[in-house]
């Protein structure tokens, strides 16, 4: 899979014309995954300004700090030209100085810093700020071809990770020790970049977000192992599976297992073009809640990845979004029962014309270390 | 050095001071270096609304998503009250209700998200939107003596990572290759997280920011090895060395290397209560530019360093605040010399009555491996 592929060069002149269908005279994008989405350019993120100017018409403008001049001529974009601040000098005038005309409207890029927000207040008065995502948000929550490729790497990489958990996780060991194994781990399979590694044994796996303890792991408990990093191409991975190290798993927790082991099928069989996001979300919610575990599934079913680890679509009540080819999200259902233990299951999926495909493809089984 | 000394309990009062002193209604602070600064929690960044919201007057409110409720409920803070939202609900209702009385100015954390900014801007119509920083910068530019302790731990830990490099840094081994060993070194030398690994031989050596490459480390060419990371306690590392692999550096690289010493080692000298960070900045600039280098020299000489890696105060063109003891920065000039090769040499400094006091000290000499 070619970067070309990934970052093809007609992205920038579509969101020219999106920008201009929404009423907005340009998008100005900080570090980030639209950024990068649009022109292939994996820029720092820091107090330094960089932000490509796309006008609704006319050339856009990458903006850079004159330091990283470098890395922005080495991406692949292109299209634009760049243009660079020194350490101690204003760059707010090149931004404007990039604008053609009057400026009534601005996307700003999701993530942009409130700093920046503010600054481009006093830089553009009298131009509304809104979100770039009301522009994008439609190219990008469909994945192409090689979108989906990269994914699958992420998702293959992550796999070769959890298919080796017994050469780290075991009893007496602390959920650190295990966890900067897994670190080591995600970027030796290909990751370039670790993004959170959740190891969460007995009373901590009932802290979906809990990340590691210097609590040593216990004979027989289990353990949600919650793992994700960035690929050199930029796209994400992310999977959850529940370990019970060195004996048994209590027999409660065996049961509720098998429960959501049930609900994260019944979902991940449930997503086909058509289905709204809440309804997907519904369905796993269902067999937890018949089972009597709904008040123990503490959060939504899933959240959409690609550049991002968390964007749309949401797998949520409340999101009626119907499913598309192409849509890549999470499928995550979790019972937590505070201070005894949790489970979650996780995979990405991509909607297909098929139905789900899995880009995570090791077995759900409770797995015994 | 205990967390209660890195995160004292005082620090939400003395912030609510500032805040009225300010002329703010409250401070609104999601997740990053001011919140962790004001409760020591260190809490994840996402879609999620997780939000101190801190009035001039009255009980502080812990806004956080409920499946992050153990985890915030686990910070060392305390003097705050904690409320949570469900996945699917709208949390900013709950931002209204911990703000007693009408809001005519908040200020927001310099890094909160636009997607946030806007919809405050809708939560709060006609509340004035400024910067928390106006409020924190003079509580957090100068560090306590628990936190240069906390700087010095994480500049030893990166100093433990440089004098390992010979294990790793050889000819025809790549830049991602080194890279990879080194991430692995700092997390092993204790930090939590690797934030950035800068491995840049020959050609990429002249430019400031370059990351890695798949490009293999030539006999005798310099390499600039920029690494940091975060310690548990929060506190960050950041050091700068250049290593020669394999056989002798070309001549003109051993000439301004010896500039380049003398410039860093001269601002280190110069570190002292009452010198303005501008006349710091010089002092490097001065010994470059007088040996024919100005121009390579692309960038300020350091910035402020704490939870943040990058802070103020920024030793710039420009910025004519004085040092005050507590104040830790790095001085870190370079060489840059486009298409050959270039060299940067990196030391946290902190200023202290008696003058600047180094928190890295491996040599800096040009090290031949």
């Amino acid at each position: 899979m070619g970067i070309e592929e990934l970052y093809p060069a007609g992205r920038l002149t579509a969101a020219q014309r999106a920008t201009a269908a929404a009423g907005l005279d340009a998008l100005l994008l900080t570090p980030g995954s639209d950024l990068r989405y649009l022109t292939g350019y994996d820029a720092r993120e820091g107090e330094r300004l960089t932000c490509l100017v796309l006008p609704a018409e006319g050339e856009p403008t990458l903006v850079v700090p004159v330091l990283e001049r470098p890395d922005a001529e080495a991406a692949p974009g292109a299209g634009y030209r760049i243009v660079d601040h020194a350490d101690g000098t204003d760059p707010w005038p090149l931004v404007r100085a990039a604008l053609p005309g009057p400026v009534r409207a601005v996307g700003l890029a999701d993530r942009m810093w409130a700093q920046q927000v503010l600054a481009l207040r006093d830089a553009l008065p009298g131009a509304a700020q809104r979100l770039a995502s009301d522009v994008l948000r439609e190219m990008r929550i469909r994945k192409s071809p090689a979108e989906v490729a990269a994914l699958a790497e992420a998702g293959a990489a992550i796999d070769a990770v959890h298919l080796r958990m017994g050469e780290w996780l075991r009893p007496g060991r602390t959920e650190r020790e295990v966890a900067a194994d897994l670190a080591a781990a995600i970027r030796a399979a290909g990751h370039a970049a670790v993004d959170f590694v959740i190891v969460a044994a007995g009373p901590n796996g009932a802290s979906p977000h809990h990340g590691t303890s210097d609590r040593p792991i216990g004979v027989g408990e289990p353990v949600v192992v919650d793992i994700g990093g960035t690929m050199p191409s930029g796209y994400r991975s992310d999977c959850t599976r529940t370990y019970v190290a060195g004996g048994p798993a209590p027999a409660e927790f065996v049961d509720y297992y098998a429960v959501l082991r049930e609900a994260q099928r019944a979902a991940v069989a449930a997503v086909a073009p058509g289905v709204t996001a809440e309804a997907l979300d519904a369905v796993a919610r269902d067999v937890i809640g018949a089972a009597g575990f709904g008040d123990a599934f503490l959060h939504r079913t899933g959240h959409g990845i690609g550049l991002d680890g968390h964007e749309e679509p949401y797998v949520v009540t409340g999101n009626p979004r119907p499913l598309q080819a192409g849509m890549a999200f999470s499928v995550e259902p979790g019972i937590y029962l505070a201070g005894r233990h949790g489970a979650r299951i996780e995979d990405i999926v991509v909607c297909t014309t098929d139905g789900g495909q899995r880009l995570n493809t090791t077995p759900t089984e409770l797995i015994a270390l």
